[in-house]
């Protein structure tokens, strides 16, 4: 008379349609992951990575792989950047330092990506590596003497990003600095942006020199693997991301705000970038419902973080929470004593908006 | 000179403030998962289960346990529906109808979840297992008759459901049947809802009897176990929802709204309902983007499908994709040959609007 | 003329097959984790957990829950503990302190499980929490004094252990202490274990403890609702075990080992024991293969763990990789340089011996 | 006086000495999968991939890459394949049919892999496809004749394969047939193994003719891209292998294996292959237990799978279960009925010994 927990009679038709269909669909088509990022008001978000490499310098995929990379893990442009002065493959392909870029140019176009064109000039410290973007014939970047190349970089519109700056192969106790070349460039308004996060390396000082000369903030994360077998991993939870607030998804307006320096640089649960452009993002990433319950001593209330990022809250006021984990995608419920002394502030300890900074919020319902 | 692969420096401070603080974090608080699914217009789309189990019949949790789980999973509103007539565990655990209501009620007020007061009337086929949910006192419900058991539940104020009714321990063909009995109740008014999904199970006819005498569509988990060791599962992408359209999300409103009839059953990827709710429904979730490029032969366009449903759609038209896989929460870039016979018209394999009939939809861009 | 790499046939048939067959062999029986933990000489090695509640005092599962998970995580032993001097339930369920054993015992034989009869003593610190396992009948350990319960316990046989010791709420600094009373337990030979680990706690001086009076040291889960919820997670890797080396695997020959001391505690990828049992097993988890190949530098070879628990090297000699990890059921390769000076001595980070002291052993190939 | 559930107190000291730890481990070192698939007597079992590709005919990787994936496959031998008459990418990369080989041998040896050398001859079927492999050198077999092809290649010593015979886009129905190019290779004793699984893709019919005539019944993974992006998915358990039973693990004892014939193909938990090898190798895979219990119905007894494959029996006796899945890695409970007519025979699903015929096994406690 009465139902046995064990009984189990299986929905077996449903499921092997589903299944059916589910593999058809899969092969003829492909997808691109949504990354829940917020807009800001008047700007898309768009999201990028602007350094990773191919066979035709130190990497080990074929060029079209970067694209697919791309669209699948949801982004809106790339730049392949080859190195210039590091052919290590040339016993078996002949230097070409354009191949990367035409072979993956109608990929791109088939895909919905923007391929910024681009490539790594690749010196010893200083100035170390810098990636020019947004050029037109990388092979005229092959030449000796580092300021004809900036010059010419220049020449052809590109936007200039110092790379790794602290990569201790380059700089042994791993913290950036400004040589005397790095501050020409700056003053000649030949510098643009710096990477903050490469690969899985951050730059805490990178923070201090973009906010004094209004560079760009970085993120990229010049792969030179299947992307896939980095990220996401057990230790990263996706894969480093330039975040671009531009006018629209346009190759022009995303230059524009490259140069015009809207950028956060994001990776691993982190944003780094100006206060100005953080602190709006973060607003929007969260919403803080009205109290939907209340006892003698608690307010009970719920945060919904509608993005990808979770928020590590601390250092509450007293009688609050002390730390609060606003998990990413989910709704964070939070009891708070009637005697918290309110507003209730917190330190985002993932949200970097200074060499020893971290944002300020408030959670007010 | 370069910067080789295999190089790794860690990213050491950042990882272990981050895990500090999100053990902090963990602990204090509690998630609730966000479960996408949008709203019609004119109403919010409230996460139901209307039918499982404790350790006050068969059940093997305490009555809180189904608080949280309903918590963490997203849920809006269940009701612990414990055997009036079956009561296994008597040896240890007195008798009491109303226990698991009374002991739940504060844990749903604090999680924020809306407890329907709720029991299963247990009898044979027909008319088989029977859950009356909005009731006052489950113990009133303790009488011999079926007839004085309905009637005291419509006394109550109750909605009444039948459970699982293609049940193969009561109705050995699988096949639900509407029996005198059954008819009746439906005259009286005294029916307002089926399950098409119950655990595991479904009953297609369930469709034809709820279009015919305008009844509600019910999917509930019929759990007794911990609901997170069924679902989700390399099976189930999910634990089965009544999905109810209610004005607002309040006691009251829901329970309209379940008297009225606005409900969708989803369960593992599947949608059960009438086409009035279903189809709007599909198209909140989808969204087709304008084409973004085009050659000689094709037309490049993306899809965004922002819920938790995946969506299988077969059956194109001529020279158009024979079948599509909609994933769910990722963005579908499609390829159509520009002979394909416009419109593109598809049958969606996992939404049913009837016995042997599933929704048909257009992508048009 | 070439194979596309877009093209795919599916193997539908060979998928749907087995998909059908395996669901009708999930649901007909049931599976028992292979944990992979070595024997040692003349011991096998039985895994234990002799600590978790039920609905009988603070838990919020049915006994027979215990057992269904004990199973799934391919344990030998447990002991459900409920506390006699807090029954929180008890408007709902009457006291009966065997009630869990009896209801537990039939499953457990049907399931392979050594159910050991225990309860918990739960008093204020001093002395604490303290189980007694092999008992006869719980109810006779209703008594007020302290002196008089353990008096009874151990006329029953009982194994006694000390739960938690370094609990914060009954021992603020978390730093367990002998008081006088378990002194005396001592001298009596009443005290046969410590719980090392308890849950995600762990309390060092337990080690010193264990090794001065020759006591079991423990770990054990002290669950109360699902372990499936807590155990594996993001953060721990497995429940905690009790490891304990017995003649054979009959409750009688479990019962000796661990009278005897001959136990080593397992949690989150941690060994906790004596040397004498903690230094053979690490040796059965490991074999290192013969040099597969070798240059001008270097020597390669290869670590087989045949275990469930990574191993975490550190303080390498001079020349040799400084630290490795010895990944659990995988072949770590390893390249060595031929200036390395041999032998290869390594600290093994998370097999700890004494408070602050942890294993060390060799590669030896 | 009592423990509360929700009371947690961390171990964040032993949590980050680990991940330190562990992060220091993984860079500097690498590890390999351990395939649990056990030896038969006097042979060892060799886990094999001898088809894929790489940029230098139409795959999208570096050379080395394969070499890293089997690695971490935890695979003993491969071949990379690539296309003699198929060089897409050669207004890039000069042909070169030896680069691949070339490339990857220190890697290979560097890395306990088994490299053969070996090149995919690429013609309209008959003959289709074949892998010639153990060549020396793969740029002598750019001749036009197929016939002067295969001569080419076997005066070189090779072993030579035909790859995907039912590959649709060369043999419209699915359905491999043996032309008389295929039986006059066979008389020369010119074709000595084929491919039963090709990527996804199986073609029953190999069976037949590798039982008829001899040859080593293969499967390989003919990848193109980056294989951790293929195999293991949501679909595919793991990559396709061709197991060789060979003597030992060296490259003359594989080659001898290949040629005598003894392989099994194995590939998404199905194994496909002669009976005199996959009847032995199941029993080696499962052991059962001696009965535990037993009541007065049932005997309850365990049997153990310790090998990486499920394997599902079907069409069990009267009042013996009907299905049972022995899940891989696990132990799996059985309750028999006393009532069953012994000895357990059952078919084995996934394990095909012929076109139309499964292994048969009996399950003897």
């Amino acid at each position: 008379m009465v139902k046995i927990i064990s009984k189990k009679v299986l929905m077996k038709k449903l499921i092997i349609i589903v299944l059916l269909v589910a593999f058809a669909g899969l092969y003829g088509y492909g997808q691109r992951k949504m990354v829940n990022l917020p807009d800001l008001p008047g700007y898309v978000t768009l999201k990028c990575d602007f350094h990773m490499h191919t066979v035709f310098s130190d990497g080990s995929v074929w060029p079209t792989v970067r694209v697919e990379e791309a669209f699948r893990d949801g982004l809106d442009a790339i730049a392949i950047t080859d190195h210039i002065e590091y052919t290590p493959k040339e016993d078996f392909i002949p230097v070409n330092h354009n191949a990367a870029w035409e072979i993956a140019k109608v990929a791109a176009d088939e895909y919905n990506i923007m391929l910024v064109h681009g490539t790594e000039i690749t010196r010893d410290m200083p100035p170390g590596h810098m990636n020019a973007l947004f050029i037109e014939d990388a092979s005229l970047l092959e030449v000796d003497s580092a300021e004809d190349v900036y010059a010419e970089a220049v020449r052809q519109g590109a936007f200039l990003q110092w790379n790794h700056p602290g990569w201790k192969s380059q700089e042994p106790d791993g913290i950036p600095k400004l040589y005397n070349i790095h501050k020409k460039l700056i003053e000649k308004g030949w510098l643009h942006g710096i990477e903050f996060f490469n690969d899985n390396e951050y730059y805490p000082t990178v923070l201090t020199f973009c906010r004094q000369f209004n560079l760009a903030v970085m993120a990229n994360s010049d792969n030179h693997g299947a992307i896939s077998e980095e990220y996401p991993s057990l230790y990263y939870s996706n894969r480093p991301m330039t975040l671009v607030f531009a006018k629209e998804r346009t190759r022009n307006a995303l230059k524009d705000a490259m140069f015009a320096g809207r950028t956060i640089a994001y990776f691993n649960d982190y944003l780094a970038g100006k206060e100005e452009f953080v602190k709006p993002f973060f607003y929007k990433c969260i919403s803080v419902g009205k109290p939907y319950y209340q006892d003698d001593e608690n307010v009970y209330f719920e945060v919904t973080n509608s993005s990808d990022i979770p928020f590590y809250l601390v250092n509450g006021v007293p009688e609050a929470p002390q730390s609060i984990t606003l998990t990413a995608n989910e709704v964070t419920r939070l009891v708070i004593s009637k005697k918290a002394s309110f507003p209730l502030i917190y330190d985002v300890k993932n949200v970097l908006i200074g060499e020893d900074e971290v944002l300020k919020v408030e959670l007010k319902y």
